[in-house]
């Protein structure tokens, strides 16, 4: 299995991208396809004292920043490691594309090169968060910030299999983000989505408040891309907010200075449950290839266990069970 | 002055409500009218040995749970402490109303009962967020989930006035919540919002990211009340959630316990910071009337600061201002 992964993508890249692929190739008996800056990608692979042939440098000559408009840096940087990695997927050279660069150009690239499966209508990107009974998965995250209800129910049905099948729950339950519990609650898609999932033959468990995000009251949690967005950045930076002002208070006197020590083991046990490292990059669901989206601030763990992630994928024929199980989208049948 | 509060509203009502009010009379030099069940009100006055004149009782029957339906609720129940609350400030028996019972029962009931302000569109409900640099206000998170832009302006105008009469910041900057800076990000309706906030009087700061929500980007953050609610309640969430997770990984070994009884006065200063009692309740915006709505879980300090919070309202004839301001949205005016 070959792997094409974006070298110049993350905001630590090349360098912990091009480690990463160091550390899969030997963990995941999978070939990986580095895009980028030749040059710059060979010396690194070097300084990693890496001569091995798992790993194959294929050259592209223009990056697309983190902060670049999507749609018109895709359009115009046909060159860029993202554009050209998407390209290597679609000509079949290699099995999946992993990227922790610009989220919007990844989405845009893959969806206008790879265009949608048969029967999706949009792509979604889906993210694992840690909850206190285990995770859930939040679809979509922000591939599509102004969904119709059909897009909301087909999120539940590909979050569904991605929680079966990648994450390996036996009987995923959907939840529908919404802001009370309530079948009247909510915009008027909302509640027209509401009403699609529950005469779907998922295992909907109706309305899901914020507050119980972290409760794991669903196994997915279906919502609109500029919703979960914030969801998911208001989070990560609520918990580092949290931090900061812990860290504050805590060092603001000798006895915290003390307990601080003591207390080592513990903060970073409690900083492991929560590092999004753990859990790998997030599947853009619905194109027709796997996608799978890296943390912009991703570490040689993140790119690591994306690209673990992007091979279970592979090995899942994830993409086929979609196209089944969409095709079949509100008769009571589950794909296996 | 007289400010009327809801005896039964609140997960803690109707007990930590008249302890929060026996104190607030005497702190801030208001009197209060606790709406609710007479008989249990006035034994829990007597039992918190309270005989003063300041507090008087005004009768009612029924009680809006914190769950049922906002507007069948509140015309279903004309003779619940929210409604007859609400009534009591409309007939000037009281300058402003404090509840924290359900929302959108008072969000409903205020808006049928007290209307709103001339040239307003929509009510809002403003909440003060603790942040590195101090605190921001968020406007709205909840009282309108389907804004149109020209509402989302008004929001701005209101949130700036707040923040500089009642917040005490001079100059207070304005930031519209979007899921990326550059203003061609979002729905059509952040795009539109987007484009009248910059042409207001209002000192636009243009798009702040959830990811900076915490970091202090703007005094004021301009969404939707969908997205604000969900924004909310994640935080709180995510903040409770972080804290049991600490919790457990610090309580898992002996070396933790000993940590966290040198660190308990850290973490209490640090629960301190992120306290929502000690900002008080949130006001809503835009109705005729002072309306201030305290958190589900409001313990007594909280309902003292809500109270505090309706007296400085009126006070600064807030609603005045709001008038004032909305009729000169556009122009470069600023009302003082």
């Amino acid at each position: 299995m070959k792997i094409i992964v974006d070298a110049m993508g993350g905001d630590y890249a090349p360098e912990v991208v091009i480690e990463g692929a160091i550390v899969a190739v030997k963990e995941y008996d999978v070939d990986v396809v580095l895009v980028g800056d030749e040059k710059v990608i060979k010396a690194l692979l070097l300084k990693h004292k890496y001569s091995g042939e798992r790993i194959s440098v294929h050259p592209s000559q223009e990056v697309i920043g983190m902060s670049e408009s999507a749609a018109s840096s895709v359009r115009k940087k046909r060159k860029s490691s993202i554009v050209v990695g998407i390209d290597l997927v679609k000509n079949r050279v290699g099995e999946a594309f992993v990227s922790a660069g610009n989220t919007g150009a990844v989405v845009c690239a893959a969806t206008l090169g790879l265009r949608l499966l048969p029967g999706v209508e949009r792509a979604g990107i889906a993210v694992v968060a840690p909850t206190l009974k285990g995770i859930s998965l939040i679809i979509d995250v922000g591939a599509n910030i102004d969904p119709k209800p059909s897009q909301l129910l087909q999120y539940g049905v590909m979050g569904e299999l991605y929680s079966r099948l990648i994450l390996n729950k036996p009987k995923p339950t959907i939840g529908l983000l919404n802001i009370g519990e309530e079948e009247t609650k909510g915009t008027e898609i909302v509640k027209d989505a509401y009403e699609l999932l529950s005469k779907s033959a998922l295992d909907f468990v109706g309305n899901v408040e914020p507050k119980d995000l972290f409760s794991g009251k669903s196994d997915v949690i279906v919502c609109d891309g500029f919703v979960g967005n914030v969801m998911l950045k208001v989070s990560e930076s609520a918990a580092e907010t949290l931090n900061i002002f812990l860290k504050r208070s805590i060092l603001s006197n000798w006895l915290g200075k003390v307990g601080y020590l003591l207390l080592k083991k513990s903060f970073m046990s409690y900083k492991q449950k929560l590092d999004y490292a753990e859990y790998g990059g997030a599947p853009l669901l619905g194109v027709d290839g796997v996608v799978i989206i890296g943390h912009g601030r991703s570490n040689v763990k993140a790119v690591k266990n994306a690209i673990r992630v992007a091979k279970e994928e592979v090995e899942a024929k994830f993409n086929e069970k979609i196209i089944e199980a969409v095709s079949k989208t509100g008769e009571k049948l589950q794909v296996s």
